[in-house]
This record gives C-alpha cells, sequence and structure tokens, in this order.
C-alpha cells in the first residue's frame, strides 16, 4: 500500500484531520539524522529545508526559495503540492480552520507550537506520531565516537564556558538550564562528534546547574581519555535518554523555546519554566581574536585547495559536477586539519545553478563540456575553522548577458561587504545594502543574503542572520563571522552566486556612535572575464582590487610556483 | 510640598517601589489631551514622547533620540535624569529587580503589560493612579464639538467601512471588535474632531458587533444633523463612559493589543478575547486613487503657501523663530479647505535646528539675523489632506561644511526616494537604503527615517514605519503614504533635515515579483545653492532636476507672476 494511503488510515483511526511533518528531530537541528529524515521517506524531497502538511484529500510541502524547482522535481511523481515558505502550513491551517492537528512534539519547538497555538485557535493540537509504526527499514540512530576540539583550537576552556552560564544562572536566581541543542553543547564542551553528516556533532543533551554539570551521552561514544576529560572539568555523564528523569529535579528551569522541543516543555510539572534565548548563542557567534586568528588560517588553506582546484578546471576540455566536486574535495583534504566537507557541495552548471542547492548525484548530473556558468558553492570543516565559499565560474566563451548578470552579483557583493552601519543594527536590517543594486534593475533572489558560520561546527548557525526574510533581533557585534552571498537565477539557463565569510569589525568610534564593517575573510579570485566595467563605478572597481591584492599576497607564497603565476594573473588590478 | 516629595510618601503609603508614568491616555494616543499630561505635570518636559519611571531615590525621563537635547534643557531644575529609549525603564526595571511597579493601567497598552510581565518576572505589576490626588488645578476633558467629514472627501462611506470590519468579524466567528484608538473611529465613522490639538478627533469608544454599531461618545458634542447621519448609518450612540457596561455582554471580543488598555483587559471576565490587529488599521494605511487624488491637490495649496512664505523669506533682512512660523501658518490659513496645522511648527534656526524636535516659545526663541540654516518642519490638515514637510533654508553666506552637510542628507533623501523594491518587504527593512550615505560617513541620526501619514487624520499614523528602530512587520503596500525625512545634527551648530511626503506605487511585475517605488507627493524646491555637486553621482542629479520640473510645472500656474518667477529659478535644471 502507498505511504500516504497508509498515513491516512492512521490519521482517521486517530481522528487527525491534519498531520504535520516537520524537519526536525529532538534537538531541533537544521541538518538530522537519517533516522528522523520522516519528510523525505514520506515525500522523496531530500534539501534541508521542508515541511509537509496531509490532509485525507491533500498533501503540500512547504520549503523555502532555493528548493522551490528542486521540490517540485523529486515530488513530481507524488500527489504534493510545492509552497513557498517553510512556515507556510500555518497560513494554510487558518483559513481551513482544521479540528485537530496532528505534530510529534519531538520534533516542534516550543516557540512554534506557541506561534500555532496563537494563530489556530479553532484547532487543537495534537501530539502524536504516525510516521513510526509506517516506515520498516527506518535507519538506526547514530552512534559515533566523539572526540576533543583540542584547547590549542578552541581557544577556550570548557569550564571557563560552563562557568559563564552558571554566573547567568545566580544572577537570574534560576536553578539549571538544559540545553539541547548539539551545536551549543559541542561548543560548551569543546567536544565534537560525527553523527549528523557535515555537522561535527554528537546527540546529546546537557544540564547546567548552578553547581553541577550533566552531560546525557551514550557512553559507548566515549572512551577512557574523555572521560577523564570531562571529569576534570566535573562534567557529570548519564545516559542519553534518562535526561527527561533529571529535569523534574529542578524548581527552576531555563529553556531556549527555540531549541527545546514541545516535548520537554510539556513534560515538566511544578517546575518554573523561564523561557529565554540560551546564553551560550552570543557566546559562540561572537569570536575572539584568537579563533579568528585560526579562521585566517583556515581560509588561507582552503584558498589554497580553490586555487589548485580553479587551475586544474581551467586546464579541463570537458568534465562534470561530479567530477568537479570530487576534485575539490581532494585537493582540500590535504590538508592536515581537513575533517570533512562542512555540507553537500552544490555544482550545478547552467540550468542546474538556477536551482540555488543543487546537489548532483550519479543518476543525474550534467556533463560540463558546453559554454556557461559552473556556480560551485562548498566548504571543509578544519580543527581550525569552517569555511564556505561560492564561486560561479565561466567554462568556454561567456556571453554578454552572463557577464551582466555577474557584474549586477558582484555589485550586490560589494555593496554590502563595503557597508558601514552603528553598532545597534539588528543584521536583517542591513540586507536591503545587499539587495538595492539588483533591485534597481528589478531582479532579486529568494534567500538569504547571508548566515552566520559555525567556528568548527555548523556551517548555518544563528545569529548573524542577513536576511529580509528573518525577524532575527540580534544586533551585529564585533566578531561575528557570516556569509555574503547574493545571487541571481535564471531558471533553466544559468545561475550566479558569489559568497565570502565575513568578520565584523570595529571601523570607528565617534559622537554618532561605533561604526562597524565587514572584513572579508574567504580568500579567492573572482573573474575578472565575467565583468562588466561599464556597470561599475570607481569605488567598486578599487574594492575589487583591493580584494584581489590581499588574495595574491596571502595565498601566492603557499602555492606551487605555476599556480602562484596564474593567480598574478587572475589578481592583476581591474581600470576602467 | 514639592511634587516628586508628595509623590514618594503616596508610593510609600501604597507600598509602590516604583511608579512608572507614561505618556497616554485611554486611548494610547501619541498625542494627547491636556488632561493626561501627568509626564509634563511632573517632569516639566514637554515633547510628544517620553515616560517616567519614579524610585524613592530617584526619578528618570525615558525619550528617544528626537528629545534627548530638549529633554535635558527642560528637566535641568529637576532631579529627573533624561536616559535614551522611550521603553528604557524596561531594562532599567529588569536590572533593579522591583517589588512592586505601580503604574494606571488606563495609560498602558495590553502588549506592553505583556511585555513587561514577561521580562520582569520577579515584579508584582499594580494598577495604582497616584497622580489625580496630587493634581489639584488639572485641565478638564475637552468637549469639543464633531463635524462630518463630507463623503467628497472621505471618499468611502462610513457604512462601507464599518461593514468590512463586520465581515471580518463574521469571517472569523467574532461576536463584536471594541476601538479605543480615536484614529481609528474617526476613520471608520467619517467624523473629525477637536479634542486634541493639531490631531481632528474626538474621544470616544466604539463597538462594531456582526450586526450593530455603537459609538460611545458624549452627546453634547453632537448635534441634530450629526445624530441623523448616525442614525442613517445604523450607528448608536451611547454615553461615553458607559463603554465598560457594554463590553462584558459578548461572548467574544475583539481587542488591538496595541491600541487597547490594559484597564479593559482586565475588566472583562467570561468573555474570549482575540487579541488581534485592528482590521481597520490596514483599511486606513492604504489610500485609495480618490484620496491619493485629493492629497495631490492638498500638496499643490501647501506648495502654493510654501513658496509663497519661501519668496517673503527671501526677501528679509532678518526675522525670528516665531516669526516664520506665523506667517507660513498665515499663507497656508488662506486656503479654504485649511483646518489647522498638523502639528507645532519647528522652526529651529542653527543651534536650535540641531534639536530634531525643537518648539520656539515667546520665552526663549532665536532672531534670524546672521548666517545660517533654519530648520523649518510644519504641515497642514486640510479637508482633502494632511501635510509635513521639512525644509533646511539658508540664510545669508552658507559655509562649505554646511553645504557639505545638507547635500549629504539630500544625498540619503534621494537614495531612498528612488528606491526600487520587491512587494513583500516589512518597511523596517528599507530605512538602511536611506542611511547609507551618512552611515558611509560615519554619520546617523538618532530618529526614524519616515513615518505614515493620515488623511485628514494623524501626521503619525502606522503603518507606515520607516526605521531601523521599528519592529513593525506589515510589509508595504500600494497606496501606502509616509513621510521620507534623513537628517543630521551638529549639537550646538546647525541641523539639516529634508522631508518629503511619498505614495507607495507598482513600478513593475515580472518573474522575479511585483516590484514598488515611491513617487514625491509634497511640492516644494531644495536649495539648489546648498548642494556641492562633486558629492552627487549623475543620477542623483537627474533625480533632483526631475523633482525640480515637477514642481515648477504643478505650482507655477497657481502662483502669483513675481513667485512663479522666482520658482522657475528655483527649479531649473542643476548640472556638473
Amino acid at each position: 500500500m502507498e505511504k500516504l494511503e497508509q498515513l491516512r488510515i492512521e490519521m482517521h483511526k486517530h481522528r487527525i484531520d491534519a498531520l504535520l511533518v516537520l524537519t526536525s528531530d529532538p534537538h531541533l537541528s537544521e541538518y538530522i539524522p537519517d533516522f528522523y529524515k520522516t519528510r523525505e521517506f514520506l515525500s522523496s524531497f531530500d534539501g534541508s529545508c521542508g515541511n509537509l502538511l496531509i490532509t485525507q484529500t491533500q498533501a503540500f510541502l512547504f520549503t523555502d526559495g532555493r528548493y522551490i524547482l528542486q521540490a517540485q522535481e523529486q515530488t513530481k511523481n507524488t500527489e504534493f503540492i510545492v509552497c513557498h515558505s517553510p512556515l507556510g502550513f500555518i497560513e494554510w491551517l487558518q483559513e481551513a480552520k482544521i479540528g485537530r492537528l496532528g505534530v510529534d512534539y519531538q520534533t516542534l519547538s516550543i516557540s512554534l507550537l506557541t506561534k500555532m497555538q496563537d494563530v489556530l485557535v479553532q484547532t487543537q493540537i495534537v501530539d502524536i506520531d504516525l510516521i513510526a509504526p509506517l516506515w520498516k527499514k527506518r535507519p538506526a540512530l547514530p552512534n559515533n565516537p566523539i572526540f576533543e576540539h583540542s584547547l590549542e583550537f578552541a581557544c577556550i576552556d570548557a569550564s571557563q564556558k560552563i562557568s559563564f552560564i552558571q554566573e547567568k544562572l545566580i544572577a537570574q536566581n534560576i536553578e539549571a538550564h538544559l540545553l539541547s541543542s548539539l551545536e551549543d553543547i559541542a561548543y560548551l564542551t569543546n567536544l565534537r562528534g560525527s553523527d549528523i553528516e557535515y555537522n561535527p556533532l554528537f546527540l546529546s543533551y546537557m544540564l547546567i546547574a548552578q553547581k553541577e554539570c550533566i552531560l546525557f551521552v551514550d557512553s559507548q561514544k566515549l572512551n577512557q581519555a574523555l572521560e577523564a576529560y570531562l571529569a576534570d572539568h566535573h562534567i557529570q555523564i548519564q545516559p542519553y535518554q534518562s535526561v527527561m528523569n533529571y529535569i523534574q529535579k529542578y524548581n527552576s528551569l531555563w529553556l531556549d523555546p527555540l531549541k527545546t522541543t514541545a516535548y520537554i516543555f510539556k513534560s515538566i510539572d511544578n517546575t518554573q519554566v523561564f523561557l529565554q534565548e540560551n546564553p551560550s548563542v552570543l557566546l559562540k557567534a561572537i569570536k575572539n581574536q584568537d579563533q579568528i586568528q585560526h579562521i585566517k588560517n583556515a581560509m588561507k588553506q582552503d584558498g589554497v585547495a580553490l586555487c589548485k582546484f580553479l587551475f586544474w578546471f581551467e586546464g579541463q576540455k570537458q568534465s562534470d559536477e561530479l567530477e568537479v566536486d570530487k576534485v575539490l574535495q581532494n585537493f582540500r583534504a590535504q590538508h592536515p586539519l581537513y575533517i570533512s566537507d562542512s555540507f553537500p557541495t552544490i555544482a550545478g552548471f547552467n540550468a542546474n545553478g538556477a536551482m540555488p542547492h543543487y546537489r548532483a548525484t550519479q543518476e543525474s548530473y550534467l556533463k560540463i563540456d558546453s559554454q556557461g556558468f559552473l556556480l560551485l558553492d562548498s566548504g571543509a570543516q578544519y580543527l581550525n575553522g569552517t569555511t564556505d565559499i561560492t564561486r560561479t565560474i565561466p567554462f568556454g566563451h561567456i556571453k554578454e548577458e552572463q557577464k551582466r548578470d555577474y557584474t549586477l552579483v558582484l555589485k550586490s557583493h560589494i555593496a554590502i561587504s563595503s557597508s558601514i552601519f552603528p553598532k545597534g543594527i539588528s543584521m536583517p536590517y542591513l540586507d536591503a545594502l545587499a539587495r538595492a543594486p539588483l533591485w534597481n534593475e528589478k531582479l532579486d533572489y529568494a534567500h538569504g543574503t547571508g548566515h552566520g558560520v559555525g567556528y568548527f561546527l555548523n556551517v548555518h548557525e544563528a545569529p548573524p542572520v542577513l536576511s529580509v526574510f528573518s525577524t532575527n533581533s540580534h544586533i551585529v557585534e564585533e566578531g561575528m563571522i557570516h556569509s555574503i552571498e547574493p545571487a541571481l537565477y535564471r531558471p533553466k539557463q544559468w545561475g550566479v552566486r558569489l559568497e565570502n565569510l565575513v568578520v565584523v569589525q570595529k571601523v570607528a568610534q565617534n559622537e554618532y556612535g561605533e561604526f562597524l564593517g565587514f572584513e572579508a575573510l574567504t580568500l579567492c579570485p573572482f573573474e575578472k572575464e565575467c565583468i562588466l566595467l561599464e556597470l561599475l563605478n570607481p569605488k567598486e572597481i578599487e574594492w575589487i582590487n583591493q580584494y584581489h591584492q590581499k588574495v595574491y599576497e596571502e595565498l601566492s607564497v603557499l602555492l606551487p610556483t605555476p599556480i602562484a603565476k596564474w593567480l598574478k594573473q587572475k589578481t592583476s588590478p581591474l581600470s576602467k
């Protein structure tokens, strides 16, 4: 029997009028273990973002602008209708006045439950998991070993970070803080794992009380050295599943409503709950000078691999999307600090580049053997930093209209990269600066301009969030690291995206305030042959030349002579 | 005995550790009747925005960037400490962990109460009015006559507007909606009053149920014709104070949490309350084509008065801040549709212009008899529209640094005025476009760039809100009217602010979305002699020339010949 058919029988049995299937897990991660990929199991769509809503007669997939084309393609043999906006189901439910809505509270954040309850006043929201009984060949939960992120790279001792949280608890007179979010636990403990592809995380919960600290983790993941490490840092170990028995013990508990499930929230009685952002969110977002120095080194490593790749690619008469991924990965993996890629490489040639999060597969990939653009978005996890870069690389003779698109996206990139703004601004409010050069031409892109990046952690880490679509209210602060990646997609033709990572730096202080700006961290040339000089003003040309000069200075000494020579030519100054 | 001393005795008596005095009234108006000016009574500060927080040992005044200098000046003989941000008291209270906080719930919105309860978890918030017993010579509540805003100008019949609300009630299955906000009641009934200076409003509540409609208003304000008008539109009349007896009668009630007091909210038992934005907010913000046409006519009337004023001013060997206000008002009042000014004129010469909301008084005003800038921000209520314009007018020989400031503010004005953006953006996200030319020079201004403007209604009407300081989430929509008023203040030297009203217009529709832009409504020249051409790019010069051409074409035919000739010269094209 077909999955949806079976599911609808179960829904009918439990009087569920609509079932919501969220892309999420008990840790509310963006990237989740295969065990939790219920949305992909039901719909076949395998992008990183998408939620399903299923009624007896209809089935919807809600995803964001990056994935619309891909989702339509992957669900074309299903009854799912692809809709814009991951949370678009709320509006749909508001209109439809559904009686009973089912959702697995293990995958639902407190804040999303609250939002739905506020808006769906006529709907009863029910905690139910109808997928588990259906999914016969479900993958197991991961159980990979944990390792220490050595202090040399982590730069701040775990005990110091934990004390910071404990001071917050004491100041606010709250007994304990429960953390469910894996990136915060990895950050605070200086431990890493590999339970989730591309993210160096391990499944766990963490309870920090005013005078004790417990890590809930499967003990199979730990060796003796790690047990000693944890003991040294006064971190107790308890089984992963036992967390629910512990949280009841405190009279007051701090939970982050965005990073804690409704399942946990609803399981707590007789405890005063303080719903506030996890204090490690900001601690982790603001990198210190030592960490920034490590990251700058990681950017050099990454830049070397990228230059080797670009040099190789320019020499090819033909290639394909899978090969470029493999070759680039090999160059990166040559560095001793390389751990893995930081996300699945997006290598999209021409029409595939117009799908912002396209992924080539063995079954479906394009040859690169005619003129056009290769959109290449990739990154790596190094012990000394996480990288994420997009370049749009010409193959063969590039047409004027392609050059125009490249230049407009570059103008966007420069506009936001060179912007100066006062301290106190929330990052989403800056996105218009990036988009204005495209908006002026009545063009746009349906995704954010930038996301925060972890330090040997998740490649997507909020804050910062540089997006008109976001309501993240954190102000931009010195030491935050994030991407700048404006784009332009010509459906079925080509895509252009140009991405650097940047760090927020202080540029001035005067009677009008403290002013901040961005310093580019990524080191990799843009494509001069794709730039239409007549579309640039002198300041934009100067920005490109200065950036290229820095790329050459930092990388040339690390490259073999022929590639250093090639880079000299790639980064020579533009002038009108 | 001194007021604060008396107040503290009362606070002690009622065990109030801190007393919050908000600038507000039972209708949560921005501009309030004298009866409710408790903050001014206690602190002497008479700006339009400011809240007091008083403990046994300290007294604070929280206001916004426009008013910091003025507030410091006006409170210098009191113990009040002026603090930035009108809601800054919340942070202060969070730190101070006050036990019992007193506030008059008749002046507190539901949403502010909720916010304070969420944040001040250790504080008990108490509804108490300690000012009334202290204020012996308190002004009476206003009781001015109501008049009809004729359909010729209102353009939409009151019954049609009320039906719109009733349809919303039926669709959501809510029995009734209570409106406390005077501007919404005036808008829906097509009635106006003069209970609040500069705002054509009348004190009232309105209850719209699915099949009935009641206006709670003092019957002395109505004549026979108006009673007939209300009867024709099926609007019942009940005494102003009786509203509290009626709201209990419904099983479900729609309240706008931003526009309804905590006093009303707390008075309701056994009624299901739906906290949602008043549906007339958006209805009123989006002006239709007929209304826009009237407003364009009002702009011509206003432009004629402004040109007459500027022509007169240029001929003066000396003047003063009070005289320019009087002269400009007289020119405006010559038009038969003129009702009043729309706010107290800000005429600030040099150092006074550096105080964004300065107001000259008989006791304190500057002569205009040396070189410098007159910052003149003024507007009028006409039956066919509300105007609001700022020009910075040179007197004598203008220095290079003054011209530079003028040109930078003009660049900001042009940047946002000429911007194009897709539908779906919340207006606060556009403010960075206005500020970027100043931010680039490490300059800024501590107030919003623009506010919505009513139609023969409040000169401040949200949405739209064009401000990085705002979290208003309404998207920009065709037909919204608002100001664009970037500025630069050189404390103790001069201020520059350049303000036009604009209307949002559709400029394109393509595969990337619907694109919107702004059309300038205000008709009044900028000062060419204050512009440094070398700071402008060709597109900016073209914008100024096109705007000036429009000003000349629209106004010259309405002006006496000498002034039309003068205008021709004022608006002749700039070129490099």
